[in-house]
């Protein structure tokens, strides 16, 4: 390596793993994006492929930003990602089973070296660098996107568990004998609930069970999603926004569990469905609140993550590196 | 102070404030229980009684250890006990109400540094010390006693939450709109169900729609309580078996919960409760178990503690001056 080259600013690479997409990005020290792409998730039947297709979408940029040489590492966040052992392990929702040991997968692959964490954790410390959390030494980061994910910081510090696998609020049960989760098996976890595919369920089912006039009767089944049931409630539609209360009810009864537990100074949310703000956010700060025991009331600020969306989570896999030792 | 006296080794004095009774003692670094003694924190309307009762019974105790020169300080557990201000606030068990300041009503009656936090976090202390999470980096402390209290390790290191009131689980909400918690007024809570308290109110709403035989019939409704409940499954009776399974299966959502949340290595029991054994602790596991998703699923020890039962929470709160600055 050349002395220009040490010279230089060390960057990190980002990557999100997500079912159906994969975003990378290099960035600095202080969060600037500097390069960035995208691959699909989805269409690899195997990890192979997809590492084959990652190292021909990212390699051009890291020789763009100068090479291997002025990279730090690679910072992944991926579903069930494991912090201790780099791998993926039973991931719900991708077509990869079992346990994957992707960060030794690309860390061969790349002969750079990789860390890797579950998303939500990902996106919290991409929170605290550059975001919302800033200073915060306990909070909960929440993502509302196809499922439901969290990160968890106390003392400072990222919680882990003993194993790498905690921050899984989505799957916590939060009505016993509830909605069946089709991923899980399981019963009235908050993912099933409160994510998008929680709000169009609760679409479907609303929609089956009510005489209410509703603008939502006139799309497709198979078209409503949880875009469709905001823009109806935009409009004005009660239907759609009884959607959303319902929704933030079991959100706001999660939140107020979770803040018994580790007492955050925040909650903040991250993913599609803060999309819907105040349709969602207003229900579950009140359904928060009359939860909670005296102690805790009027306490913890429930905040809007305000990084670009398409940027964080390759800004919190990239944060990741920072940190390695 | 003497030569001699500073030769000898420091000791700490633990107390134990409960709704029901205080206990305290004078405890060696290692975890010797060289002194102890207890009062009765019902009787007292005001803290300043208390206080006054309590410097009578335990200063003849600090004498006879060697004097205020060999203490190094005082530690507290009390019910809603805050670790950053060393006050008790709005404690639903106790009768003083509003935010009572005792870590320094304790400071300047005894002339020592006392240092306090609610009592589940205090246990924590003392089992990761001298108990049952020894070496432990994460684990989760739950009493089972009159109410459910709990104490959470992660990294290491307590989680007191931004607010130092963190640890809370008995509040957090298992059963949506189920039973009434008379102290609190919130409905479903896993206190309401997986304390002493709770498993009396089970029997007697068992009992009521039940045409189930049981002994528990033949004893007067006001003296049921988790002791008779017991007793009856120790002898075989049916209902009282069912009274724990269902106590059990609440309590081991809960658990579930905890465990998907911050992933501990073990959650260590403690507290009246446990000693209904394998009636409560089975069902427990098997309710757990079934509420995991795959990465979670026998990796979890349940253990209980094996601190004696009136010692432990006096160790715990010892404990707590070890850890000052």
């Amino acid at each position: 390596m050349g002395r220009s080259n040490q010279a230089l600013e060390q960057l990190a690479v980002g990557i999100d793993i997500g079912g159906t997409g994969t975003k990378f990005g290099i960035v600095d020290r202080v969060g600037n994006l500097l390069f960035s792409g995208k691959l699909s998730t989805k269409k690899h039947a195997t990890p192979e492929t997809f590492i084959e297709e990652l190292y021909s979408s990212l390699s051009p940029f890291i020789e763009q930003a100068g090479g291997v040489g002025r990279i730090k590492g690679i910072g992944v966040g991926a579903p069930n990602g494991n912090f201790y052992k780099n791998t993926i392990e039973y991931a719900a929702n991708l077509n990869w089973k079992g346990i994957i040991p992707m960060g030794e997968m690309i860390e061969t692959k790349f002969k750079l070296p990789v860390v890797l964490t579950n998303d939500a954790n990902a996106a919290a410390i991409g929170e605290m660098m550059y975001g919302a959390a800033k200073d915060m030494q306990d909070f909960i980061m929440i993502t509302l996107g196809t499922g439901v994910g969290s990160g968890i910081v106390a003392n400072g510090r990222l919680v882990y568990g003993h194993d790498g696998f905690a921050g899984e609020l989505g799957h916590t049960i939060i009505i016993p004998d509830g909605r069946y989760h089709e991923g899980t098996g399981k019963r009235g976890s908050l993912e099933s609930y409160a994510s998008a595919t929680g709000v169009r369920l609760t679409a479907l089912e609303f929609l089956q069970k009510t005489d209410t006039p509703s603008s939502l009767k006139n799309i497709p089944a198979e078209e409503i999603d949880s875009k469709a049931v905001y823009e109806a409630a935009m409009n004005g539609d009660e239907l759609a926004k009884e959607i959303f209360e319902f929704t933030g009810k079991i959100l706001g009864m999660a939140l107020a569990n979770s803040v018994m537990f580790s007492s955050p100074e925040a909650i903040i949310l991250f993913g599609g469905l803060t999309k819907a703000g105040d349709f969602i956010l207003k229900p579950t700060r009140e359904y928060m609140e009359a939860n909670l025991v005296q102690v805790f009331q009027n306490k913890v600020k429930i905040l809007v993550s305000h990084l670009k969306e398409s940027d964080a989570a390759i800004l919190g896999a990239s944060a990741l590196v920072w940190e390695m030792k």
